[in-house]
């Protein structure tokens, strides 16, 4: 199917009566470094949710391009919502698509960020037997693919990301300064004191904004990154398009 | 300026710095009747907004494309939130964009269901001086224009909005269904009876979606649409990056 | 019937049963231009209502004095609520009397700035299926009659509203000023900027608060308008009265 | 002063800076036993909050009619909204009136069950800072003089409140029905099971919904009611008007 | 039953289902003069609702600490939730015990400054049909016992609750601070102006934080206390186990 | 310090003066399996916490015994709260401290579902300045302990969690459900679905409730882990203490 928004109500109809699973993709807009563009989460998620758009059993919506980033908002050009706002948003949105009949979904995600308030918006759906709608976070479909391309420990603005954008988006990334996104970045997210989570902000750990070791980045480890984590979209998408929907919702306890 | 999204936070920085206004597209994702992409509302407001990006005192945010049209939602294919989470997304965002010193934004909004929404997260951002940030509906501009081009009083997939589409995504009109939509359109928007507005939603009053003369849409018209309203959008950045900011906020009474 | 308020609940209790439709004011208190006295708008909806309180078929509510009004705060006297109080005042009361089985109701505006939320509150009480409660704005009722009887765009403490009020409650109307409220008028609402609605408070545009030309006031008009809007609302009421409760839900989509 | 809802914008101002408290009159609209009308406890606290008209020092705001009444809702007519509706919708009228210079309020109250939403609306408005805004329950005022005059333990529809009404409105008080008021009178409100404050709707211990003695009733008792309470009014007015509002804040700790 | 807390889900599953009610002890932690410990509310909640350990037909819950007290929060040591907070952190604690059955509750309240927040949520509680939970404020079951031990118009801190905690934990109560106590206590609770309940925090009235008169508090009194306010809850307890859920509802008016 | 709560307003006035940092245990009241005691996870947190009653630049609040726990409530005996009002209970406990100059507070938790909400709670009061507060989980803190100790990739009553409460309540262990335990067991948190993290319930990938080994679990290795735990908290308390308030809150971009 093409793009729902790309459809008209009368072909949208018959579309989504055959569909079986909506793909909706959801970002940010907030600081990659000095190398990266600011829209490189949503930019992520829109190309591996378009991957799905030959698909006859998906449909896939518009990209949700501004999220949960008020930890990266000393950065300039971050902007973002309340995990509240983002999580309403994102539920709603499903919820109408629901009622066009499509009640299984595939959030796919660009930003860490946003997890908690797309598993909270999941676990609502599900508790009203309104939809099915897990998240799919790209990075953790290909942690091996990454243990094999990178040496880092990243998060953010890392080798992994900056190889994805490279490819995806060549012109979007800028090769130059990965040097200087690399010299202030942390070693790893966040910061840990004792068993304590701190680092409430990029800014209290990173100097660029950059988590991980961006010099690692290249096109074609961008391309081995894209390839692995569509494949694993597909198989999630094949396997939830075969689930029927009762095993779906919350199991009662026996 | 480029996009924001497509910006570094290093480049991005230089930018904000000069940028005197934002520029926020708004749309929605919903039925345009039989000849209409869904998508037709926000894929405006992208295009208006976007002519705004060689402008060196304008930046431009990414697209929000769900918005408050939950009176379409009979027609397949229609999403939307509820008044009171746009209004938070859109605050939010504005507000997040305000912190890197851009207090100053026009809100390109192409759906009208939208507006109230967008009225009160201005007042709600003049009144704390966070920004001020008037929405900008297209149509409302280029009253002129519609009146000479178009012989319909619309408000929904009419003559007006399928002419501009033509112009801006010819692949997204279905031209051979107008006719459809007009033979299914009411003449005017929702319905009254002794001065009471009902037509809570679309489908009480238009059995095709659309609302007014569909069957006169023509690119060249909306060519001049187009124009015509980037031509008055412009004016207003002009006079928006022009006006002091302390002249935005409230006034008190003497 | 007499006003609700006025029957004991055993005396209520037969009239209830009997209803068929409520009638609710609403207004504001609020700056009406130095002439008008600050209740206007609750006062003339107050009279509206109380023009049904012979109608067996009709029950009428007591009358919601304070509204959205912040628009008008920097002039004295203004009292005001949020939109979403409001909204919330409104469909709290009119669901309380939906469960005595009056489950239709016209609710009769004085105030502009109101009928955003009270669209919304029957949208909501609508799709819950709790009520069917459509606003009745009485300037929308009657506007050839002041077409015919004023020469002016007005909005606001103008010679339709000044007539009115002159009529009701010739005490309340301080004609001596009238020249004064036309003085500092605007000649329409707000204030339009290349497409964009500015003026989001009557301070902005408005020197005396008023908006029209209120020197064409005159009593005797306001009789005829009075007595034309009213003439509708009863129009409504018997429409309503007759209506089949199934057919005031939402339609589903063939 | 007159009624602030008479005055003019231009007339308000000069009372609004003469006033030293406002007087906001809140009842509800609920049933009253088969004797009284609904509209009891706005109508009387209206009446006391009129009393004040002519105080130099005082503004009397339009009447809130419908109040927290969700436990009277099985007997016909009554209307209501929650708790926390009700204390927005206060809290923000106040709030309002405060904007023109006015801090210090009393808000009359006619109707027990508004006093918990009351208190947390005069504390919020008291540690913001906005107002000082206590509730005054008229009964409460004359607790003595009800002791002298009645021999119940009431609480609602009793012969206290039908003596008011009586006295305040002949008409609106059906005298006939005393004798089945009391028939199905509790003794006193609400039920204690051992310790534990049962009673959470009227009718799960009132039949006719009434609680006391209304044969008791009489309207000369109710001017005696009546010129008590409105005296411990104006004092409290007097007081009000003295105290300084600096005094009116929450204390610090030493 | 021991402690819910203290059942492993193997153990609970058999108890809950020959539960009839649960019992769920809520208090404060807050000044209590200079003579009491700060947990004196939810201590003595704690006390009572353990007396309910040993009896088969009662499973008791983990005790809430925190209540509605931001009017002591000028003393040291006070903490404080907002009312709202408050009233869903109960309600929903109890609703998720209803899950398993037991939909008959007693809230063992050792604070008068949570009963409104209480008798909202128990309210809610049973117009949803989720559970039937009033509050029971242990001094409300002895008030006889307390006029025969006590000459004191108390109501915080007082001679009754000393005496109970100096019962229950002897070393919490700083008995030679008690004359301090008295020293600084008001006679009755808050300040009543011609009718007007002021005193909205505790420190407006009383120096010591105390209400009453503590220097008559003794530790066999506080035994006497516990004793008979227990076996009330106990009787309470056997009438509700007794009660069927259906008699717990509310009634519909015939 | 002993427990806040044991002191009185008066002798914690001196100790919150010279307390530097605030302990708040945080768990919950759900399944564990059935060998452990429902209440396993805030019996941890309140342990941890009360090691620190006799350092004297701690002060140790009420341990707050319901979390956030939905994702267990199939199983006998689980409470919860939604995450929103756990998160409220938590922040505006910390306000309320705060209040009294104690803004670095330690929050103790005992339970992995509450970290998400305790890290929202975080950020909202150090955004504010209102204080800092980050969660301690005592599992992080002690992860090369467990890997020696264990042979498990547990993650909810398993051999950590069993080892622990054995050592603390030893009486709240059922050992000879161990072994049931560790049957019905998943060897990991949750499900992952080419990298889509389902499981939302734990009743979706665990019979038993639990997720490990619990029969790997030892009282000895419970002291171990509690020591090693108690030491970091310890040394975060050290770390918090010197910490100067200024260096908490968010830093600015240079």
């Amino acid at each position: 199917m093409t793009l729902l928004a790309e459809r008209t109500t009368a072909t949208a109809a018959d579309e989504l009566e055959g569909a079986d699973v909506g793909v909706l993709p959801v970002g940010s807009t907030e600081q990659h470094g000095p190398a990266l563009a600011l829209g490189m989460d949503h930019l992520a998620a829109e190309a591996f949710a378009r991957s799905a758009i030959d698909r006859e059993d998906s449909v896939v919506l518009p990209t949700i391009p501004v999220g949960v980033s008020a930890h990266h908002r000393q950065f300039d050009g971050t902007l973002y919502v309340s995990p509240e706002t983002f999580e309403r948003y994102v539920t709603e949105t499903i919820a109408s698509l629901a009622e066009h009949g499509v009640r299984k979904v595939v959030v796919v995600n660009g930003h860490g960020g946003n997890t908690g308030a797309l598993r909270r918006a999941a676990r609502t759906l599900r508790d009203d037997r309104t939809a099915f709608a897990p998240p799919w976070n790209w990075w953790d479909s290909v942690e091996d693919v990454a243990d094999d391309l990178f040496d880092e420990a990243g998060g953010h603005a890392d080798a992994m990301e900056s190889s994805l954008l490279w490819h995806l988006h060549a012109d979007l990334v800028d090769a130059d300064e990965l040097a200087a996104a690399e010299d202030g970045a942390s070693d790893g997210w966040g910061e840990s004191v004792h068993g304590a989570a701190l680092g409430f902000d990029t800014i209290d750990f990173s100097e660029s904004g950059a988590v991980g070791r961006p010099t690692q980045a290249d096109p074609e480890k961008g391309a081995q990154v894209f390839e692995a984590a569509r494949d694993q979209l597909h198989a999630l998408l094949d396997w939830l398009a075969d689930r029927p929907i009762d095993d779906c919702w919350p199991r009662d306890h026996e």
